[in-house]
């Protein structure tokens, strides 16, 4: 089965779907390709206009939310590799991903949160999915979502 | 216009110099050039001595004044650019931008601030200066800097 | 003297043995490289299954501690590296650190923090070891460590 395929199962399992425009503010851009490597902007938990996931895990969101959270993070990350990229079998490695997790005072569950980031990177790619990563408990994220993650990926040109 | 003559409007438009030495502590390095990339360390909004935007967005700071903030670590950047590369001009790509903001508990406009950045980056660049970008809200910043700034960018050798 | 001697000489001054097992969690892997670079996931100042060094810098840690901590996070990166390339007289560059540091609010030495990971990279690389460095305060990390750091390292082939 292809990347691709994997990443519509993974949709369909979410119940979202990332096809369409992924809204980005400004003079920036969701991603950018120099020579083989791909750099991708933070995602928030946005599907269309919404972001699906918003407030501090613990007080205000469970872990099982912000692990979705993360996931649909890591789902727009992977839409956008494969605007870039046309396909996600191009992607030749994952090479760094940082999840910032919007945390309660107390909580220290981050990785646990980013481990829905990496299950899903890893379900859709396989072991070119397997990424280092850098997981991380801030006060506040932008539009008070729950969780944003960053990402750069080598790719087979 | 040179994109080093863009820079000096934007200092004079800030009211700012960034000529001189731009202060950096022990052992690191304020950038580094490796093959084409051009690594900056984090900038806080630092001219001559002083640190210009301190204190939370806000409770302390407003958001024009953050915006301002993220400017002027912007400008630093660019400044480190410059010294490495000899000109602007040698920036083939500005590739990743992370902009962290002291924020006030309930402030979710992180990415506005980074605006600033981003708004000058382009102004300064060009195309060039059109990148990916993480924005993030966090508790504290070193010398109680509103806003810290680091990047990577192409050149052309 | 070797890279490696100089690291031996570190954990001896520090108290810790790097050797064995450096866990990692789920489908991200600790250190991966990609051409010439060396990509290392976030790590806390974990010796062995213990986190050695948790809680807020100034509340609940002192800034020497955090210090302490630093230095152990990075060990553990340079542990990585070493594992990786088989030798630590391979790293070519350091090219960037990111340093997170768990702070109580109105702590604003966060670079003083990092400067200990800083002292200790250039200690065991000498020139190698000088790198571009973000540091930034945050409200929580993973486990409660103190500090995380993660880096980008450049090595010979």
């Amino acid at each position: 089965m292809s990347a691709d395929a994997r990443f519509q199962e993974a949709a369909a399992a979410l119940g979202y779907s990332f096809a369409g425009e992924l809204k980005v503010g400004g003079n920036y851009v969701p991603a950018l390709r120099d020579g083989d490597l791909v750099y991708v902007s933070g995602q928030v938990p946005r599907v269309g206009a919404e972001v699906v996931v918003t407030g501090r895990v613990d007080e205000q969101v469970s872990l099982g939310e912000a692990q979705r959270a993360a996931k649909v993070c890591a789902m727009r990350a992977l839409a956008l590799l494969q605007r870039e990229l046309g396909t996600l079998d191009l992607v030749r490695r994952i090479l760094r991903v940082t999840v910032y997790t919007q945390s309660s005072p107390g909580f220290t569950l981050q990785s646990e949160v980013a481990d829905g980031a990496s299950e899903l990177l890893h379900f859709v790619l396989g072991e070119a999915g397997r990424h280092t990563r850098t997981s991380v408990g801030v006060a506040q994220l932008p539009k008070n979502a729950t969780v944003e993650l960053d990402l750069v990926a080598a790719c087979n040109r």
